[in-house]
């Protein structure tokens, strides 16, 4: 366990929302041995579960008794979901989830957000903006400006979780998560060959932005592990991706107020 | 009709949500002579109205039809709605709105705001924050912090309007609108008895508060006319206020991107 400070109360008992997903996959590979994990899901984990629907708020506040952090990861991830999904899953699922955090006392939420909050200066830098020499940097404090409903549903998400924070005492870190790969590869060939998103990138493009957008395993649990262990920070939003050699999303807000300290990088 | 730039569309058909609210009965009074006005309500109205629950995409679509600009007032508006209503009135409602918007080809989108989107930084400095020589300002560019879950979902609609002009091309507007009284007077005996609200102000309190926070019916109007009729400005997210002796929300851009220029103001 990481230090804490006197007035911190320490983070043990740990709730994981999605924990089937890329970010879940990271902290049960780094973080099982040091909190006490366990799933809210609609799919059994292999550690303790609670099977329920985020849209339930009455069905999923058993999850969250004797909890002392949440990581809020479940919601509809793919950027071309269609409203139905994002209003079940990302809208009302994470007003439950904090509501739900807030009757139960828990003190902390991390919230999953993304960089399609603000994926319209991606969508207009690029291809550019992936260049090793392009100065471009966007931090925390950047206007909102979505590229899709899921990115609403994140600045949305993100909106709420100040609400609570400042309204309801709560500590609350948005993690706005750069791109994560099931192989934790970042050149993986079967994402290269994937047509580039909604960028339309060629495979070349996808391979510059991937040298810039990567968030590698070990570094997402890093920054999990920070935001369950800060003392002084208790509300932030930070951007999540490893020390790769190119970076538009400024990840010093995150090292200065969370501590983070990423220890991988995307070759070049 | 106000003058505008040949490549700009005529705005005639204007629809209005929400049009028995403080807002759309400005408008009324003061638009019906320069616009075609129609509603979407639950209750019909003196002009043209089209009964639907804007939670029902497919029951609000034939409103849109042949419409210039919507002017999306319809939500539940006390600070204190519950989330039941927030979910169904402000988050469905207000993706419905900008969705049916863009199904009909409508071009302009003004989007009832709320200063509320931003409510803890006066939550913060209340109540010296309404005095007369407070040098205290915020304008469009200050980080989103709601004080309720009426502003989470003001937060939201704001995001979802960028969203719909970046991605879609639709004029957008979002009017943090700060506070109109029923009998368009700031100091209405009513309102100064009514226990200050969320921030529990005295009368008193209440009274140097609407000296700053205030919107008359007609500045409102005319606020709403400059969105209607704007050439150059595509997407704006500004406050509403009369021309008040204190002012700490600032209209400077709404003055310098949208024309608003506001002829009333709370008597010190």
């Amino acid at each position: 366990m990481s230090e804490t400070s006197p007035s911190t109360p320490t983070v043990r008992n740990v709730l994981i929302t999605g924990a089937d997903g890329q970010v879940g996959t990271a902290l049960r590979e780094h973080l099982a041995d040091e909190f006490s994990l366990s799933a809210l899901t609609l799919h059994p984990q292999a550690f303790p579960s609670h099977v329920a629907d985020i849209a339930d708020l009455e069905a999923i506040r058993p999850a969250f008794e004797g909890v002392h952090a949440v990581v809020h990861l479940a919601a509809s991830a793919p950027v071309e979901t269609p409203w139905a999904d994002i209003l079940h899953n990302n809208l009302i699922g994470t007003y439950n989830v904090f509501e739900a955090a807030r009757l139960a006392g828990v003190d902390r939420v991390v919230f999953a957000s993304s960089n399609h909050a603000i994926g319209m200066y991606e969508f207009e830098g690029s291809p550019e903006l992936f260049e090793l020499d392009d100065q471009r940097t966007f931090d925390h404090t950047v206007p909102i400006r979505p590229d899709s409903l899921y990115g609403v549903s994140k600045a949305y998400g993100e909106a709420m979780g100040r609400f609570y924070h400042e309204r309801h005492g709560m500590a609350v870190y948005c993690l706005r998560i750069g791109a994560m790969r099931g192989d934790d590869d970042p050149y993986s060939e079967r994402e290269l060959r994937g047509g580039g998103g909604m960028l339309g990138l060629t495979p070349e493009q996808t391979r510059k932005r991937m040298r810039a957008a990567w968030l590698s395993r070990g570094d997402a649990a890093r920054l999990v592990r920070s935001c369950l262990t800060v003392a002084d920070t208790r509300w932030a939003i930070v951007y999540g991706i490893s020390d790769n050699p190119r970076q538009y999303w400024d990840i010093g807000h995150a090292r200065a107020v969370l501590g983070y300290d990423p220890q991988d990088s995307a070759p070049v």
